[in-house]
């Protein structure tokens, strides 16, 4: 079992202090579960609260006894509720004042409310992309996490392709891949910030199946088994000459790889090979050319270029009005982190971002083709955390 | 794939409507996954409208198509953002007065924000509590659909005893039952209302991993794979006169079911052995006792009352400071549905209420004994939904 270490933990801290001084934050609460396992080195439920300077302190309901086994944090306090904290002894030299960060975008009204009730003398702000940022460049011990779980997925892809033939519907394709990936240490949940986390492992796509749309921004949905979870795996059958988009994530150890591959028994129509070598050529040129201080904007662009050199920007992304408007998406303990190499994003690359780099073309009635892998931005460009064959897989 | 009927969609509709007006709330906005599924019909992403009388409105940002497909409602409108909604020709003719209702235990600040500069003529109230309450109590054609996924469990949970033996992990174990569950259909994503829903299929709990307290409010945890994600199956070998505690959720069609089962190869300790018998007894009694009018404090003092007896109070769902106080759940699209068997919830329960019943004992350093199965209330008890063979199961 993994720990993080504890140099790993200040460093992660010192330079929070450092954002929220520059900010103006006095300090910040995380209440929520990516967030705390990444500067407490543990998820357990309470509250984790970082003053701009000096110690933090790990308030936890539950499970005190795992979160003082497993977090490098000097201060782990137990606490029944968070409105308790002010009368704690560790709570009393505090300056309860200035504005404090707290995480906007997911914390919920009702524990808002708590926390203004409980701290009245502060004012609060949403430290969310302060965080988020942060967490965008990854380090060395983060990246080999990653890249362990790079080649769990590679070596799934390999077996996968001798376990399956056409007649196989997307859910029994799913149940062996999932075995596949589950018993080498998967664990099952897939974080995704924001309201309606509604994931899990990924998708199964055959054929017609990679055309339909679902809540998700992606260029990728699936109908699912029913209205209740509609994304992902349905009941459909893979079909000879018909492309089977396998879009899953990798999630080992608290962090996640974004991989798809597409298998193909017989030979996909023309068009579907274009479009994939078309996939091939944005990762190559990306590859290349995404590097520190190109924008995000610069590297969705030239993917967009790309595809339409080859006349498929209809297909790019996905098709007509519902295309998703990126090409790929910083990928960690959570699937969804910064950057979004979108239309419109100015942020610079930076070095040891970790991206999904996701070139998919979608062709109604036909399906999807393309592919996805993991990279790490290094200084003369993208470097793949997994063995990147991105070719058609026949089976 | 199943629907649902439009007219459970307009029974449902007609009785949060009451509620609304009870509560002098004029309209309800929903953005929540499982409280839009439940009254749209289907999931997908955007803003659920429903005043206190007449149609309701659902906003849908993405799928449009898959939204009006699946949803009987007659109003589903596409938007590219929740704050284009008042210049909408279908809100002209809106009154945007009075207080609305909002999911405040489950809605972010920053859309809550959103919701508040968008309509700056309403006031905000939780409504949550009258959706939880109402989700409560199933109808038949949901009790059909949770039976269904019970009957699942039931057999997988036979197939189960056929494949394992003593020496393979927790996590082998694990990855060969949720392989039988998911090609039945299992949804894999268990939907668990609040901040941090961090969860999956279950635990798969050997010996002393039953022991094993979590960030979850209840009588087992376990270690989980690495302190990112502590809940669930290790990599511990499940022994020889060990128990194997299998605490698992279906999840099929939009719905959950809760279910445990203990395995053992050999005997058990006596102590356990009988722990076991007084879980078997708790579920008898309270199958008899718990019926419409009877209180959740009385049905989980019922329990508490045989365990106490048997001499094992401090075992009882869970050991010493970290016990559980409760001994059941409502389970439906969420995990953690209304109402609680707890202490001190005086809420009656209801005909058609659907409740995971779980008294498990937990021994240090021997683990976790006990069952849980799902019961539908009604007028003369329990009545289980799966054939709620709670012994202990031999291979």
């Amino acid at each position: 079992m993994p720990t993080i270490p504890a140099s790993e933990i200040k460093t992660r801290i010192a330079c929070l202090q450092n954002r929220l001084r520059q900010e103006k934050l006095s300090m910040a609460f995380m209440l929520q579960a990516a967030d705390i396992f990444y500067y407490a080195g543990v998820f357990q439920q309470g509250v984790l609260w970082v003053p701009d300077e000096g110690e933090p302190i790990f308030f936890v309901r539950r499970s005190f006894d795992e979160a003082r086994r497993f977090s490098p944090l000097s201060q782990v306090v137990a606490i029944k509720s968070p409105r308790q904290i002010p009368a704690l002894p560790q709570a009393k030299q505090v300056q309860w004042e200035g504005c404090a960060g707290i995480e906007s975008d997911v914390l919920p009204v009702q524990q808002y409310e708590m926390l203004k009730e409980t701290f009245p003398t502060l004012t609060f702000h949403n430290c969310s992309p302060l965080i988020r940022e942060q967490r965008a460049v990854k380090s060395d011990f983060e990246l080999a996490i990653q890249r362990r779980g790079a080649a769990i997925m590679d070596a799934a892809y390999q077996q996968l392709g001798k376990e399956i033939r056409p007649g196989m519907s997307e859910l029994e394709i799913s149940a062996r891949f999932e075995y596949l990936i589950r018993i080498e240490g998967h664990q099952v949940a897939v974080r995704v910030r924001g309201l309606n986390p509604e994931f899990h492992y990924g998708s199964m796509l055959a054929g017609n199946s990679g055309t339909v749309v679902s809540f998700f921004d992606g260029a990728l949905g699936g109908a699912g088994l029913s209205p209740a979870f509609p994304i992902g795996s349905s009941r459909s059958i893979w079909n000879k000459n018909e492309p089977l988009m396998v879009d899953y994530v990798g999630s080992f150890d608290g962090y996640c790889v974004d991989t798809s591959r597409v298998f193909v028994a017989g030979e996909l129509a023309g068009q579907l090979q274009l479009a994939h070598q078309v996939a091939l050529d944005i990762i190559k040129a990306l590859q290349n050319k995404a590097r520190p201080g190109v924008t995000c904007e610069e590297a969705y662009a030239l993917s967009c270029e790309i595809a339409q050199s080859a006349g498929l920007a209809k297909h790019f992304m996905g098709y007509g009005d519902t295309q998703a408007k990126f090409v790929g998406h910083g990928v960690g303990i959570e699937l969804n982190e910064l950057p979004v190499l979108a239309r419109g994003n100015q942020t610079c690359l930076v070095r040891n971002m970790v991206l999904a780099i996701e070139p998919k073309l979608v062709f109604p009635a036909l399906g999807a083709v393309g592919t996805e892998s993991t990279f790490v931005v290094r200084d003369d460009g993208l470097e793949p955390l997994d063995v990147c064959d991105n070719r058609l897989l026949h089976v």
